[in-house]
């Protein structure tokens, strides 16, 4: 397999992949051993010459008339997206979002572990909640320093959300899931992926608005 | 105010106005009462002339040389969004991230009212969680047609997605909210928005893939 370049990645392609993963999963346990483009293309409702481009940024070649062994194409993609190279997290605010991040276990086998959560109060710090650690922000900064930690995953209140921002900056964090309903001020060198389930209820309803007579 | 058309708002404005009512509500917490594009421009980075064309669809009008009055414009924002309309749903799937949507209190001020939680363990049905009620699944579809519930949230595993959204469908559910991390075979007058945080950790993941050396 070609070590395929990771840059300019459409954004759709990549969240597309995770869901090509999930199908041949399905795959694999009816006992699949092949798959073509076609096939995906049907089941996911995806063009077929879309798959087949999503499914090259992986670096995998499908084979004519066969298509793709299933469990190479699943390999393909969690080497592609990392999922075989546990990258190490901090996850601060551990209110109900916070508290099910922890717990979802799914992010484990997605290349994600989250080895502590933070908060401020005191009825939380000291804890564990779905078997991590719960520490005081006040120690995220130096924690994430020692602990060469760079990825951060914000789940507090939107008018707290920059100063936790600005804490895991400090102590050399560089990649942070923001799901705080605000825009968060960061130098040029950090990435943020912003989740705001707000947004996508407003979304949501006007299409309702939309549909309706 | 004038009534704005729903129709073909983009979906980065519709995204964009929870996160304006969002800085609005600080203001006016600290006692302003006005307010200017190019403000807003400079606190959430978003081009001062598209937050005037954003904040337009709602149908609200700026004044010349003093701006927007917050609480007015709050209001034409909540207004447009459907915010003082609340709207009932039905969640499925009370696992940790069904609990976290069942207890996360900011939807309610965001038009969205969880009457209830289905799921078929055992353990969990005929409880109470975060002071909704948890039914059998089984009685989805018969309830969402006897309460007129259109809106339907699943939070279950992928792989029984499809047959929960068919059973809201059945119920005359008609937009959903879609957790699972698979895609939905719906018919044209379904709605369907999709919240998939593995497709957004894949983004970040190659965004720190092309950020490191």
């Amino acid at each position: 397999m070609s070590q395929p370049s990771t840059r300019a990645i459409p954004e759709p392609t990549l969240r597309r992949l995770p869901a090509y993963h999930e199908f041949l999963k399905k795959l694999r346990a009816q006992g699949k051993t092949l798959v073509s483009c076609t096939h995906i293309s049907e089941a996911l409702g995806v063009y077929s010459t879309q798959v087949r481009k999503d499914l090259a940024v992986t670096g995998i070649v499908g084979r004519p008339k066969t298509g793709y062994d299933i469990v190479e194409l699943m390999r393909s993609i969690e080497s592609f997206l990392g999922w075989d190279d546990r990258r190490s997290a901090f996850l601060a605010g551990v209110g109900s979002l916070g508290s099910a991040i922890l717990g979802y276990r799914g992010f484990e086998s997605h290349g994600l572990n989250i080895v502590a959560g933070f908060d401020t109060d005191p009825g939380i710090v000291g804890t564990e909640v779905h078997g991590k650690t719960i520490l005081h922000l006040d120690r995220l900064t130096g924690l994430a320093r020692r602990m060469h930690v760079h990825m951060g995953i914000i789940t507090v209140p939107a008018d707290v959300a920059q100063d936790v921002a600005d804490r895991m900056i400090a102590g050399g964090i560089y990649a942070i899931w923001n799901f705080a309903p605000t825009s968060l001020r960061v130098p040029d060198n950090v990435v943020v992926q912003n989740e705001n389930l707000a947004s996508s209820l407003a979304v949501l309803s006007n299409r309702i608005a939309n549909r309706e007579p």
